[in-house]
């Protein structure tokens, strides 16, 4: 294990987070609000800290492995998650660290769980930064760090792989630093198109800038007390278009930019997304239809919710904790998918779901012909068995996760619903979950000691598991031997 | 696809079932029932149908493959079921036709799930037939066929394969049919020796026949309104071992009785399920203490339940529905685990989820050192990669399975929680869930619909789903192609 490179990348990857901080302090400075600040201290310590570690580690020997990748990556998330609380503790706007922590991990983390019992309460300054994080976070930091520095190390694929979603990571182009440069020009592009439409359909610029980072991240924090139930139906469509649109692999939008589009639109993860978003919004259409008594609404609310959940953002148009069960029941399952690999969403993966899903067919045809063994293509391509049995490995530790963490969480009194959804939702960087912490209330009646619990999860979720475990591994930590 | 010896053999078991249908109708006759002549008429049924199929479908070409097995083995527990159906309805007992199905679905898979709301205004005859529909459900009704018949093929080993539960199938001894023998000797002498402590303990000759038939089958059964709540302490204790007992592995009593001490106890899977339930009752125990008062009530009421949830059985000795929230989410994982393979127990089984974790402990092995490749062992064998797909596989559709059910029965007004406990325990062939059809409730609440639907999850459970999405696969009703 090259120490000296993991605290060296953790060192510069602070030093960015310093950096970025100062959009928020600006936010705070045009609203004059006093949460500057807090803000200006956070950077101090952001600098101070980052440069320490830089300049303490700095080495010649810049190889970095799978190991060094996983550990700079889980280390990073939990280093900035802890800077990123402070303003809000600084700014006395969240007194409680472990709830500013809560807060910042479900930013960065895309979740958008709450402790906040009244946004309408905090400062511009301080719900940018939140809603800041979501961005951030989205595509990932080290990507976004990747992209704007110089790589010191060829080997930085470790690194992107390591926060990067989904089965299959492929480079879109040879380098990695004009990968991840694609990525987030596709990124913001994206963003600023969704901040046009929704300024032209009438929201504020302060109101379209936080809900399209909110949605571009995947992450799902409001700055209204009533979520987006009071915005207009245009404005509810474009979110929920958008919300789609960033579940979406971000290789597609790639091919399209290479005028691939025949091969953009063979992608079977796409189109299976597409069918599960179709079949999900008829049915939950037809079962909110008495609710709404009127097509145009209950569709839009069908569509607003199911886009919402399945790319895992979680902002809510209406109350769906008080709708039938079967909706309910489809709005869970959906949290357990996910949108597409490669996009800023959570969950399972869709990608996952298929393969996993192929591989189940395969299974039941050797069962009856037990001498011959079935090929599982995907995307065109066959894969090989090390893939397929990565995927089921993912789905059996995925489960196993979410098992314990629901029995750590059961600790609490709430109702089995409320915990179960509160970890699902946590755990697939959704945000509202059911019952208690359904899409109008928040987390914040949660002991302390659950809340570290429920953001360890939104951490395991958003790094797909294994960066964190491998954290806490002693083998990880040896010193490298000679292989 | 050999059809002929398919509905060959379905016949024979029909007939089987006729001849064990003689056990209730005496049980009726002994207690001057009017029941007796519900029983004489299926019976009579049984004949014309079992002889019927037997005679048409007489053929020389007696091979059996794994198509044949499957198929077999599915049909045969949808005919016996609707069949065993036939007592409830002709004697009046269970009008309806779909709740008898559900009851004796709910018997032979020994799920226990009920939909008679007075079950102490049954017959005993009915009530007898009940339970021993668990009893030959547990071992397996095609185990006791073999057990009993001469084997007209070389190739029953496929039979028995799709009927008995678990990763990895042994044989005890190379025959067949001395293996079915010898697990059926040693079912019977546990049988024999519940019943006799239960005797020794108070229990009423009726009473402990019953009870013991439950037990033995993992069913769960109960023909007090109470369950087992208002039975002593010393006969609770003598369910709770015996649920246990009923839950481990076959293969360990054979070893036993074969002298194999040592061996024996070098089971993996034995320890696992020991340290499982051991932790379970630890928790439960310390979480109700509070209820009880007293350490001895605390023990036995945890340790009951922990044993009749994790074998599957589901008889209850206190409403867990009124535990704390901690206790219910022991519970509900218990639930998912089950017991050993090899047991009648239903549920994913131990030895699955050893493999499964020991195969997310290999991959994360792997991550760290890209090029080497781990084996793993299980119970003294380094498992091929086929096992570990085929138990990944499993628990993959097992996941799958359970969605969908789910998201079927959600069109019944219940709450999440009715509804995820009841396609859990009927799935996993539990029978009590929570909420509405916790221990002390039943599931005639449901509607048609849901029955059919859960019957089919429980039997999807007891066998292992892979023969009943075959039976309904086109590909397998063709006639066998030269391979």
């Amino acid at each position: 294990m090259n120490k000296k490179m993991v605290f060296y990348m953790l060192g510069r990857i602070i030093l960015l987070e310093g950096v970025l901080l100062v959009l928020p302090a600006t936010c705070s400075l045009i609203y004059r609000e006093e949460s500057f600040w807090a803000f200006l201290i956070t950077i101090g310590i952001a600098l101070i800290c980052g440069g320490t570690l830089t300049l303490i580690n700095r080495t010649k020997n810049n190889t970095i492995f799978a190991k060094e990748g996983f550990v700079i990556v889980a280390l990073a998330w939990i280093s900035l998650s802890a800077i990123g609380a402070l303003p809000f503790v600084l700014g006395n706007e969240i007194p409680s660290f472990t709830d500013a922590f809560f807060e910042t991990v479900s930013g960065f983390t895309t979740t958008g769980a709450s402790i906040i019992p009244d946004v309408e309460a905090c400062s511009k300054g301080m719900l940018f930064w939140r809603s800041f994080t979501h961005w951030v976070g989205g595509m990932g930091v080290l990507v976004l760090f990747m992209a704007i520095f110089p790589t010191e190390s060829g080997r930085t694929i470790h690194i992107m792989r390591a926060e990067m979603p989904g089965p299959i990571i492929g480079k879109l182009v040879p380098k990695i630093k004009s990968t991840a440069k694609i990525l987030y020009i596709i990124y913001i592009a994206l963003t600023l198109t969704e901040i046009a439409l929704l300024l032209f359909g009438g929201m504020s610029f302060y109101q379209s800038v936080i809900y399209s980072m909110g949605t571009a991240g995947t992450g799902g924090f409001v700055i209204d007390a009533n979520g987006l139930a009071d915005y207009t139906a245009y404005q509810q469509w474009v979110i929920t278009i958008f919300m789609l649109i960033f579940g979406v692999n971000f290789n597609i939008y790639y091919l399209i930019l290479m005028r691939k589009i025949r091969s953009a639109f063979k992608s079977e993860e796409l189109w299976s997304y597409i069918l599960i978003v179709a079949v999900a919004v008829a049915i939950i259409t037809g079962n909110i239809y008495s609710i709404y008594g009127n097509l145009s609404d209950s569709l839009r609310n069908s569509a607003f919710q199911v886009a919402s959940i399945i790319s895992t953002t979680g902002y809510a148009s209406a109350d769906f904790n008080l709708w039938p069960n079967t909706s309910k029941a489809v709005l869970l399952l959906l949290m357990f998918i996910g949108a597409c690999a490669g996009s800023t969403a959570g969950g399972f993966k869709v990608s996952r779901v298929v393969i996993v899903f192929k591989s189940i067919k395969a299974k039941l045809r050797e069962m009856l012909h037990t001498r011959s063994v079935s090929s599982i293509s995907f995307e065109g391509k066959t894969l090989d068995n090390g893939t397929i049995s990565h995927v089921l490995s993912y789905l059996a530790i995925y489960c196993f996760c979410i098992a314990i963490i629901f029995i750590v969480i059961s600790l609490e009194p709430f109702s089995l619903e409320t915990n179960i959804s509160a970890v699902v939702a946590c755990f697939n960087n959704i945000g509202p979950g059911l019952d208690k912490v359904g899409p109008m209330s928040n987390f914040s009646a949660y002991s302390d000691f659950s809340k570290y619990v429920l953001s360890f999860a939104m951490l395991l979720g958003r790094l797909e598991i294994y960066p964190l475990i491998l954290l806490f591994s002693p083998s990880v930590w040896k010193s490298r031997s000679v292989k």
